[in-house]
């Protein structure tokens, strides 16, 4: 089970200007059942947003979303069950073929509707399927959508991932509303990390833009379980311009925007990480006093992707010696052994050299039996800091990798 | 079990020059049991040559190793059980009092000793024990020694691991007799790949640093099980000159040599792989095609590290989709998806940018049930190429390390 997270989502106010549906078109196995598609309709003037998988096989998905971009998308479509991956110059087209079909039914044009696919890799994506789905997909946009939406994305998650805040901006209330999916950061086969966040703010694209590399650089990009990325990763955001608030490059409302953007994405990022595959121990990776943001990434990364680290997280022991030995290959030039310092939770694990004088194995293994763990580690040579989050390695992800599609 | 590998020894020539023994020192739990102690004497007048682990936090037999490397190294401490690592001040000053306890006895100086260190990180080690059990080590050094020392360095392997060969150069026999420990790229906690190699040929030290240095790269810097190195790594290469063949630099006799040296390590090294920690299969992953060596050694080690294609693997699954999302990731600049080729075996799996349409399941299914397995990849893009030996990622991989000091 997910790692402080639960099956039931918490209240997810709608966003004025955003209406979803949910439909069940048998994606993957031909037969109708889960929910396996999305469609997400923005009201015309809407600013969109978006970031992209940075692996050089993106899928076709990918490809024809990040060239609809710059067109104004009024309309997402997302499918579960494959993902249209792998699959070639066949690939594209059905990518393609199925904005057209949203287009035609929406009377929009299909440069306007952004495509996302989730799920096998390779596999042909059943465009006739997704088409037949569509004309009732169309017919029950509401904007209450927001929680089918999350259920209906979800592959290997085991549990829906969805954040909703709400903040008064120049008097006026704002609402931020976002879901997610992925189960590992991340699977090349059942693939994908993908959120799609939503405001009722005005927001310039340029601007939005900027704040979500910002939010994403915080949250999405801070997060691993394996250090294996997807094909298909994306992360959206929308917004509307219906409430009356603008938010302006500088301003205040900026700033204010920024925090409650950050905190949203954070806490969805987080969510993917507790609900990683296997997890049983939800890590902070926190890396103080290096040169420079770099190497304290480098250090945080090296530590939450070392196996050694991991099992030993999942065995609930205190092994600072896998700790400092995944430190001292990070790879940081001139390191200084004797200025390091690292604490597991409030615990000094190691200090001048070596392993703390004041450590015992109670107080290591009184941290290590916690869900929650943070790493401290100071690297005692400047002010720069980074922190990464992850989960433990267990049987569990080895049986579902290993598993999966056998 | 391990991949390939009997716990039965080759026929292991001795080196003339070189004599061996071993003791039980109770290392670890303080009772007399399995031998846990080796000394190597070198003939005055043999070269010797080593390197050493990268790890930023070397442990103090390293740091003292290094040094002493200058002075004509005439015996080799070796202990398992205890790492010496993460002990700080302390743990160098152990270190230097084991090698003045061997020079003592052998009336020679401190300096000519090398200390090394294999076991748990962050325990005292026992310098007392070793002193102990160093007269009856010392009496009983004998040319024979190579199997018994092979065993005594081993920690978690499954197995002991040697090599022996002898060429002729210039009408004249020569032996390379080398032994290994190491049970995954490597455990920084039972620490540490060490290995060490003899030859009866003389080869002044600059020469055989280089040549060692050469025949390290191709085969223990080629191998990786988890990514992890350890603070304690050490290769030492030892060339007597008993014998009447001296191998001088650019000559004949140097290239025959080096190419013995590189076989005897490259077997060596692979035998670590097919002992990794829960390894079920010994995987060849092979580039071609790159811009440059360092491009094709980037996408091989994101291939070889991928805990995905590692599972997938394990299971025996023809998991393509998880392989070429690792190519993707690989941060290879410009790459062509439509220019890459993937073989599993002789089964072409990737063409055209996704699955090759010759492909059957069968087939890759088929290949998948060997145990040893070479993933070739062509990235169409130059002649460059390099290659990397990893296992597959099991049950038993995370057992070992999460139950390991439970």
């Amino acid at each position: 089970m997910a790692v402080g997270l639960s099956d039931s989502l918490p209240v997810l106010h709608p966003v004025a200007g955003i209406r979803l549906a949910v439909a069940s078109a048998g994606i993957r196995s031909g037969k109708i059942g889960r929910n396996d598609l999305v469609l997400i309709e923005l009201a015309g003037g809407a600013a969109c947003a978006a970031v992209f998988t940075r692996n050089a096989f993106c899928a076709a998905p990918v490809v024809v979303a990040r060239r609809h971009l710059e067109h104004s998308p009024l309309y997402l479509l997302i499918n579960s069950g494959n993902a249209n991956a792998g699959t070639g110059a066949a690939g594209l087209a059905a990518a393609e073929h199925s904005c057209a079909a949203v287009a035609k039914l929406a009377g929009c044009r299909a440069e306007q509707v952004l495509p996302f696919s989730t799920g096998v890799i390779g596999e042909p994506l059943p465009v006739e399927r997704i088409a037949s789905a569509l004309p009732a997909l169309n017919a029950s946009l509401a904007a209450d959508g927001w929680p089918q939406a999350a259920r209906a994305i979800m592959t290997t998650d085991t549990v829906p991932k969805a954040v909703s805040r709400q903040l008064e901006i120049e008097g006026c209330l704002v609402t931020i509303t976002g879901i997610a999916k992925g189960s590992g950061m991340i699977h090349p086969n059942m693939a994908t990390m993908l959120s799609y966040v939503a405001t009722d703010a005005a927001i310039d694209r340029v601007l939005l833009q900027q704040m979500l590399q910002r939010a994403v650089d915080q949250s999405f990009n801070c997060i691993t379980v394996d250090g294996d990325t997807s094909t298909n990763d994306a992360c959206v955001l929308m917004a509307t311009g219906v409430s009356a608030v603008r938010v302006s490059k500088g301003g205040h409302a900026a700033a204010e925007f920024q925090a409650a953007l950050d905190a949203v994405m954070c806490e969805l990022a987080q969510m993917v990480i507790r609900d990683g595959e296997g997890a049983t121990k939800f890590m902070t990776i926190a890396v103080t006093g290096g040169r420079d943001e770099a190497e304290c990434r480098r250090v945080a990364d090296t530590v939450a992707l070392s196996p050694l680290v991991k099992t030993a997280f999942f065995a609930s022991d205190p092994n600072w010696g896998r700790i400092l030995a995944a430190v001292g290959r990070a790879g940081v030039v001139d390191m200084d052994l004797q200025r390091v310092v690292i604490h597991l939770g409030d615990v000094c694990i190691v200090r001048d050299g070596g392993r703390a004088a004041s450590y015992t194995e109670a107080q290591g293994a009184a941290v290590m039996k916690q869900q929650e763990i943070t790493v401290s580690i100071d690297l005692g040579r400047g002010q720069a800091r980074a922190q990464v989050w992850t989960c433990d390695f267990s049987y569990d992800y080895v049986k579902i990798n290993a598993e999966y599609r056998s």
